[in-house]
């Protein structure tokens, strides 16, 4: 398994094709646009390599009985569905952000027991194709990107009803060596930064459509693929470091339209082609996995928004009044509550016919309409604690100053025993988490005496929570 | 009264100290981090020579008998106290974003009211001396910042009992001429586009803290008064048009951190010096006229905001979907529960003992925490029928850049018929309207078929407010 | 003007037809079943006496100059809009119920506007007619039941493509001398105790359901009229007065189903007869005026929810806790916003052509929206505070019992120096008010720090609220 | 293990003293108030012998090897809790109500691993005289009703500080033999169909409580032990079936007031006394134990609920409109979240000192909150799809009756091919379980497009909660 810093050299190794405002990027490891989202993936990589990380980061493979990354896994059991959420929990907790490995996890538990069951039902030989593909994955430790989403254009009609046919990727040429795509993917998590896609179709076909009924793998950086990044909210905000946040892994995934201009794919590389069929069932395999996600790493995010939030109440001196104890214990609440939506879909897996464990696909799907409603009202009470100043503070070059940075220090102090720095990093740091990007990239997706009593004797929770968002911030331990 | 045009000349003329990104600002007009803030609050006063718009944006001062800016005006009736309801919601739907003159506002007609009971009560003269000062600013049609939010410090300890004395505006001199001032005020919304600023305390007050309880008009750019501009999202965004959703008028109301360093304020503007019995009443008394705010002008940025949404479901193709509709209607809902507060707090004012009228506090009160939990709904739901595209969006360079501009172009399109550009326009002006800043500064502060019914009935409503949305993402009309 | 005993009095010279539990009612006025509503609406009679409430109750006749029952006025101004919102809150803040007269006065000014238009666009005569049927309502002060809702059958078939014809009200014969009528009119609130009803179509129509737009007044005693009176929660509960609630104005409003045996309608009675155009505007009308009427009674049926819910947090001991007094804060929060939509869409109404005034009918609909999902807000809070003891209570007779009755006295005590009966009256209150019936009822139809100060600044109010609750639960004042 | 039959045979050798309506009660078996409660109990003890069900209904004694019922059971594992919470939901979906075994098997469960730490840590002997009298439960298969709630009195006084000594139970003699007990329990929810009753403390207490800190178990029929029923919504309806919404099971528990009238109890049967210490921790664990219920049962009497609600919507015509979709996927929704919950906490739960398996107590507790807040949700939703009929429908008499019953076969019927019967048995159903008692008892403890897809994936799933409702209301399958 890869560490850390050899996943981030790897990256040197490839030509991927990426543009950012409009340019082509030829820095793309070093850049601070891009960094934060490469160190949050390194994570991932070096957590599998401490002893006290590994029993959830790590797992045994099935095909080889190999110790390999959990992102690289075929669920074998409802303990391995659990073990993920509680990964990605806390693998969020530490990063506070996307970490991007769970989409192509996903594709490729979904791919694993899709392409058993065409070939059980259509003659098809994908399964084994694919099982080749995973143990080259599983042994190179490489990141793969999934790659479902398509730009769809007019949503009320389907693919092959588009005035652009390329509005969803579709096969435009078969011949004996492989296939040749065109289209684009689009809100592709983490891609610019990985090695490899994993192209799946985005939605349920007819016959009409079955060109389009196509799922293959490609290195990101092969002919004919060009990434247009997209625009995060406070992007050009990277002079200085307090002012981004969470400037060492950022604030969202790091997403990317990603066209594919005719690109070859060998047939050793192709799990689906024309089985239009089959395209909802895996749609909705992958949904389902990907649906399990939320309860752990959103559940993670919002423990860094609570503890941060906790932080400011203290800094402000409001932390023992006694409607601040109710926000903060309703936003334990509601993180409980996307938590338990995710244990308990992966408690209640079933093995599929391939034998790999899929989620209950009913409690997975309430998790993720409680993660759509629950992170507004998670902001919402952050908000409401922390006050107006996270959106009206001046800049980091204000703090530094020296005509206005001594007013910047002695106005925003709160409790005279806080630095104001300390007060600053923690404030900009919810107001990243909280606002814009982070807020909208979410869609892709109670204050009774009795919980206060359950949640104070989680107190040390608290203090915990309070502990992951002052790393964050950057803020010293207080021995 | 004055024209927007000459109200940006005349800032020319003020030597207002700012600083921003750690630098003093020499520039302040032209300047694009500020010029929105300024045309915002220009639009306050062209309308003011509007036909169609004078009815709500001027009125008759009850001392002169002149017609006068409305934003001027002290309260005569609950017909008054409508207008300036029905005038924030029309300004808003205009400019889509704060227009900041409504704090100066409501801290005229707070103290014009409470320097009379005080002089009842209490044998002061300040009362007269007010009208006068009212008279100048009638006369001048002057922009007034409001001052009333003090950095605080220690929540948990009243002004006198702050490790730093200066947490809280205080008078350290009186003479004879007048009296000195320090301190600082935060979150002062328009103030660095404003010629004065109206100081009012921020909370009640025991005897202890007597010296803190001082109300006065002083410059913007009097001696001793630095202004320290605060951060906002994406205000590093500033090339180009596109990608800053409301490139003319800005997001939110531009607010600075203003800092006091012994500023002299002669007794002709002095309206309260050490009586701290009538703080509280003054606090009260303004924050129910800002309360009743919310419903009109955050309705109105609301209306931007379901207008903007509705358009993107258009372009999506989605515009019939009945969950799309229900949701289009729970945001109407939403907006007008928010102005039925305003309008009932307007309609049951009463007279205070000076004859300026007073709305009802609790209706005002409930208005406020209206707004601060349904401007999340409203976000929420307007994410939701949106989609994550408008986290994901290019930047305005890529969609110009000759290399991956056209692909830009090609996969962001949606129905057939409607450009890109104006699809990636639209869902600007939502990135922005609906995240980061703006939804943290709400913090100052339908579904059923019947429903639908009476909305439809209103169907010219949705279109309106789909043309306001255009107008200020900059597309041009279709005829 | 009818005195409420005159009222009382005037009912048992009619000779209505009412069913209950299978047999025909000889007793209307004096069986328990029944009295409490007919004690609810003498009180609408009996304040139009006294000098302190006169002013909400009457009104002065556009038509003769004389003063009237507001119920039979039709709105000259918005002031009178707003004044029927007021009354009607306060009637029901004194009878913890509904007074059951809104219906009829809604279908009156319904009408009043609907045949003005319809004579102005058809050229019939409708108008004068009408006016001489309201002259004779305001001159003899009956009651009249509004009477809309058809049974309706099948909901997804209009009224002439129904199996059975009848399932909605309509015209089997015309003559020279009226019309004949067939079907039923479900959900009669207050009609076995009003002098007459006022037949209107339910639905818009097309020009098949011609037949089905018809609009008339009927005595409830005419030939061929059958009332068949429905289930409430706890009808049977009638031995003893305390495990009532309210026992003297009962929990709700008193329903039946009326049936039109081929009834006869004289030509002065007919406002409407094939005008089928008009239907849906007739239904909408009265649509409008009656959800405007919800932040008025339901609003005040809610100060008698929070009042009894604050004592019964006074009598446990709990009044203090900070989250019962953020319960209680949000319980008015929520009435206080039914109350401004309805405030501000009668300030917002409009004159129609006939002169009569129009409330605004987005702000009216926002309103009944609200109060649909509110009131289950509203009970829940209320169950909170009371706890599980309003659910599992002993009998009255239970607490009579010289076995059981000390045990009773003895352990429902709560703090030491309130009467266990008195604690009882108001726990069962609560569970009348908050269950069963009066919560589908509904169906026809905030805790921050800073509300809480504007609240105790109304504290007043909350003890305001419990002596309303305690008069209805029968507790003595203390003095 | 007993069969229904045998359970309730065993009842009538009994000689419980119970009082309602201010009489003894000599027939409680065959009275029609107690025996809906009887027959829910009863279906828990048949389903142990069924082979569909006993997979979840019994287990494995780990004292004996021996198959006894679940409710006698000490969890031995989390697939023990996972079983624990799947039978409450199958029972309930069967029952339609609370069949009142889970209070007393939370307590056995409670004082298993608290008698063992208590041994531990003081050094007494709780834990084998538990197991012995745990031994004698499972041996006989007796029916133990849990009895933790004290009246309380004032909240504000800990037990000893009350004016009344016995508001709290509480020792007032030791001797060799055994204790003697004064004072009550509330809400004894099944107790006057159990067999015996365990005495638990009701909160944490100090040294000065001791003499409240007891544990024991008592038979219902002990010298000194008398019954006071509660009364609940509608428990006078008794005559005719329909109107009682489910005859057969009832509506709610059957609570009572159970006095203990100087109360000799063995030392056999004494589990705790004075060490108060562990009254905290008894609480505590019992709680826990208790909330993990209340995604199961509540959980299987939202099933029937929405089942009903489903049905309506058939027979009104109106199954196919997207509000009436998209209201029914809420509800199962929020039904579904609950059970999330109740599993979670389930899975996650961890073995105590003693060996027995305890759940998570935080994600217990969010399905308590939860299921306070989603179940007025959830009857709010149902009323709104059945409409104001529920409210407002004649009795079953009126239908009986020959001269009216004809017009309400008539007017109530909804789509033609519906007997008016079944639509009113379901309303009535509907009518109770959300109304009233129903609602309050609930105290003592989403609408997109891809969720509608999933669920649809489920049809089958509502389907087949219809077919639980149609059972409860009795009405005949349809072949």
């Amino acid at each position: 398994m890869k560490t850390g810093s050899e996943y981030i050299e790897s990256l040197r190794r490839l030509k991927t094709k990426v543009y950012a405002f409009g340019e082509q990027v030829t820095d793309l490891v070093d850049n601070p646009l891009f960094r934060p989202h490469i160190n949050a993936a390194a994570v991932t990589y070096d957590m599998a390599h401490d002893p006290v990380t590994e029993d959830l980061v790590t797992a045994v493979s099935h095909l080889t009985g190999k110790r390999i990354s959990r992102f690289t896994h075929i669920h074998q059991s409802t303990e391995d569905l659990v073990k993920k959420v509680k990964m990605l929990r806390m693998i969020a907790r530490r990063t506070g952000t996307c970490f991007q490995r769970c989409v192509g996890f996903d594709g490729l538990n979904a791919l694993y027991s899709v392409t058993y069951e065409m070939d059980q039902n259509l003659g098809t030989n994908y399964h084994e194709r694919f099982k080749e593909y995973l143990l080259y994955v599983q042994d190179t430790d490489i990141m793969v990107a999934g790659s479902m989403t398509d730009p769809k254009g007019d949503r009320s009609l389907r693919p092959s009803q588009q005035a652009d046919p390329d509005l969803y990727v579709h096969v435009v040429e078969k011949n004996e060596k492989g296939i040749v795509l065109r289209g684009a993917k689009a809100h592709q998590t983490g891609i610019v930064n990985s090695h490899e896609m994993l192209i799946m179709p985005t939605t349920a076909m007819t016959a009409e459509d079955a060109r389009y009924a196509v799922a293959c793998a490609i290195p990101v950086d092969a002919p004919g693929v060009i990434h247009v990044f997209g625009r995060q909210t406070n992007d050009s905000r990277k002079n200085g470091q307090i002012d981004q946040g969470n400037a060492r892994y950022g604030i969202v995934g790091g997403e990317a339209l990603t066209v594919l201009e005719n690109v070859f794919v060998p047939w050793e590389r192709v799990f689906m082609c024309g089985e239009w069929q089959f395209a909802g069932t895996l749609v909705e395999r992958f949904a389902s996995y990907h649906r399990q996600n939320y309860g752990g790493c959103k559940g993670g995010v919002s423990d860094v928004i609570i503890g941060a939030t906790a932080l400011i109440a203290d800094y402000n001196g409001v932390a023992k009044a006694s409607h601040v104890r109710d926000k903060l214990t309703e936003m334990i609440h509601l993180t409980e509550t996307l938590y338990a939506g995710s244990i308990a879909c992966s408690a209640e897996g079933r093995p599929t016919p391939s034998g790999a464990y899929f989620v209950d696909p009913l409690l997975a799907n309430i998790t993720k309409l409680n993660v759509t409603r629950f992170i507004y009202e998670i902001c919402r009470l952050s908000h409401d604690i922390a006050g107006g100043f996270i959106a009206t503070l001046p800049s980091e070059q204000d703090l530094r100053c020296p005509e206005v940075g001594p007013y910047v220090e002695k106005y925003f102090r709160g409790v005279a025993s806080v630095p104001t720095e300390d007060r600053i990093r923690i404030a900009r740091l919810i107001e990243n988490m909280t606002g814009g990007t982070a807020l909208a990239e979410s869609m892709h997706g109670a204050g009774s005496p009795q919980a206060q009593r359950v949640m104070i004797m989680r107190q040390g929770n608290l203090e915990q929570k309070k502990k992951l968002a002052r790393i964050l911030a950057g803020i010293p331990e207080k021995e």
